[in-house]
């Protein structure tokens, strides 16, 4: 089916044709219409990439990830498909797999087609050095963000997070806490921490050094760490955890240990990973990072960029948490108890 | 940086600019050489999108996925950028979400942004009806395929699969084999129930209906499986397990009734899902799908599909074991058992 096609079905000649579909030029409407009905008849697609030239813009962002592994950039994808309107701006996907060649591939290669913009994704949220490409093309980082101050990322709210975590165990009438978590050369481990400090000394909580455990993102560490605070008799009865996989590694170890889950310990685990969090006996109660929505947003402040708007810095949006039976509170609900002093 | 600039520097006129760098039309080679000089001098980027009008082909492929989930993709996504050599030829990523609303939009996206072609992957492989595409648009299905003979698909052989665990299985001496697997609508359950019982008829070994446990994919259904396997003494001394989250099921539910892994039972899980496979007690033997071998050829069959070539049907690509030490196999490579009568 070509434009030849439309031409003759419409009694008009192939630039004729070409001005009703493009919409330049000087035409009646009446031809316009017998046009576009030709063209619909027959099937005929208008061809995207030629109207791009025109318009100056492609309608395509490239995304740029080094988590090949997937577990946090799919729900960034999705966040990301939903704000550009599921195909109306399509999205490249690059996986530069954390290789620094790999990347400066990638970035030539979405840049020679003229992407409207990109989106830097990353398996952890620490900054990094900045993308090195010219500031007229825009870019957001999400999961992700530059040691540049003007640049622009998208990042969960990891105090916000620390703090759902501790602030739940607080309701849920927990004294004395614990907090196992991932190494501590992560800004995330920092700034969780912060967080939960901030509420256990709002709640008039205890968390002391000697029940905060650094460690592995595993469930082998938090197998490991759980078997110290017992053993050691640390009197822990609520352990914050730094990921689902450390927490259910503390709940298999408590369960073979003799603890009673929740109702010895306390657990809170963080990603709401829903695969660990479900499986886990019992069930974790997590704090949900909310990954869709930094995908939304970063994905609504690139076109903001590629329109021309100048926001920068750093933008952290706030966590959730959802509630399943490690945590004690879904009985607690209808016998509340009193609140801390 | 326009074609003027480039024009300027060259000394030529914008036309011969356009001509030296589309490849075009006739031009004496020093004056090609001295444009492309002045091009690369000042940064000047060849628009992909105006020379591939030129050349009819858009060097960009569809990704439509059904797998939000990620899991099974996220290899397959790798393998098709490895074949399409890592940005020449870009990805367009398309998540349907299972959704045949969805798929229509991004397909009808898809053809109007002109790509070359388009991949088609699910979270089974099991018959899809055909995506409606005219014949004319080259499609392959990848870890997915479709009900009409005519289409093309990529996906892993579970019937190899279940002859791999099976046969691994008798080669540590097993004799009394289990299989826990998933829904028997799934094609994979059936598959690789046919491949454990040939190699089980092969090695002499005995895998009766008491011992072919299906239910759901999860590890819950995995402890149960095991459980009753233990309660009613049904004696086996091997368990074949359908994924590795019913493996890991099955290993707890061992080990927490007393049963030694690999001692008294060997497991092998199926995916060899790191995650799972890794983090198990004690780490889970598992058959891989090979995924990522799935997206490349099914990338490069595409590539020759765009370039006319005709092949059809549902090709099957071998699996491959990761042994650990679920399997009791590791000790026995040092003194390996006599082979099976």
């Amino acid at each position: 089916m070509t434009i030849h096609d439309v031409a003759v079905l419409a009694g008009v000649s192939t630039g004729t044709v070409s001005k009703a579909l493009s919409g330049r030029g000087q035409l009646r409407e009446e031809t316009r219409e017998r046009v576009q009905a030709a063209a619909q008849q027959l099937g005929f697609r208008p061809n995207d990439l030629a109207r791009s030239l025109l318009r100056g813009r492609t309608f395509t962002v490239g995304l740029l990830t080094s988590d090949s592994f997937g577990r946090f950039s799919i729900p960034l994808m999705q966040g990301i498909e939903d704000a550009l309107g599921a195909g109306s701006v399509a999205v490249y996907l690059c996986d530069a797999r954390g290789d620094r060649v790999r990347e400066r591939h990638y970035i030539e290669s979405l840049l020679s087609r003229r992407v409207d913009g990109i989106i830097v994704s990353g398996r952890r949220a620490d900054p990094r050095p900045p993308l090195g490409v010219h500031p007229s093309v825009p870019v957001v980082y999400a999961y992700s963000q530059s040691t540049s101050p003007e640049d622009l990322a998208v990042v969960p709210d990891d105090v916000h997070g620390g703090r759902l975590a501790v602030d739940h165990l607080a309701r849920a009438g927990r004294r004395r806490l614990a907090h196992v978590t991932g190494p501590a050369r992560f800004e995330a481990v920092r700034l969780r921490l912060e967080g939960a400090r901030q509420a256990a000394a709002e709640a008039g909580l205890d968390l002391p050094d000697e029940r905060m455990l650094t460690g592995a993102w595993s469930e082998a560490w938090g197998r490991e760490a759980a078997a110290l605070l017992l053993a050691e008799r640390r009197g822990a009865d609520a352990i914050f955890c730094g990921n689902d996989q450390i927490a259910r590694g503390v709940a298999d170890a408590l369960r073979e240990r003799g603890a009673r889950v929740p109702d010895d310990v306390a657990i809170v685990g963080y990603d709401n990973w829903e695969l660990v969090a479900a499986a886990t006996r019992p069930p974790l109660t997590s704090v949900d990072q909310g990954l869709e929505r930094v995908g939304r947003t970063a994905a609504h402040l690139l076109l903001a960029r590629i329109e021309g708007a100048g926001e920068s810095g750093v933008r952290r949006l706030p966590c959730s948490l959802v509630v399943r039976e490690s945590s004690g509170f879904t009985s607690l609900r209808e016998h509340p108890p009193e609140p801390a002093p």
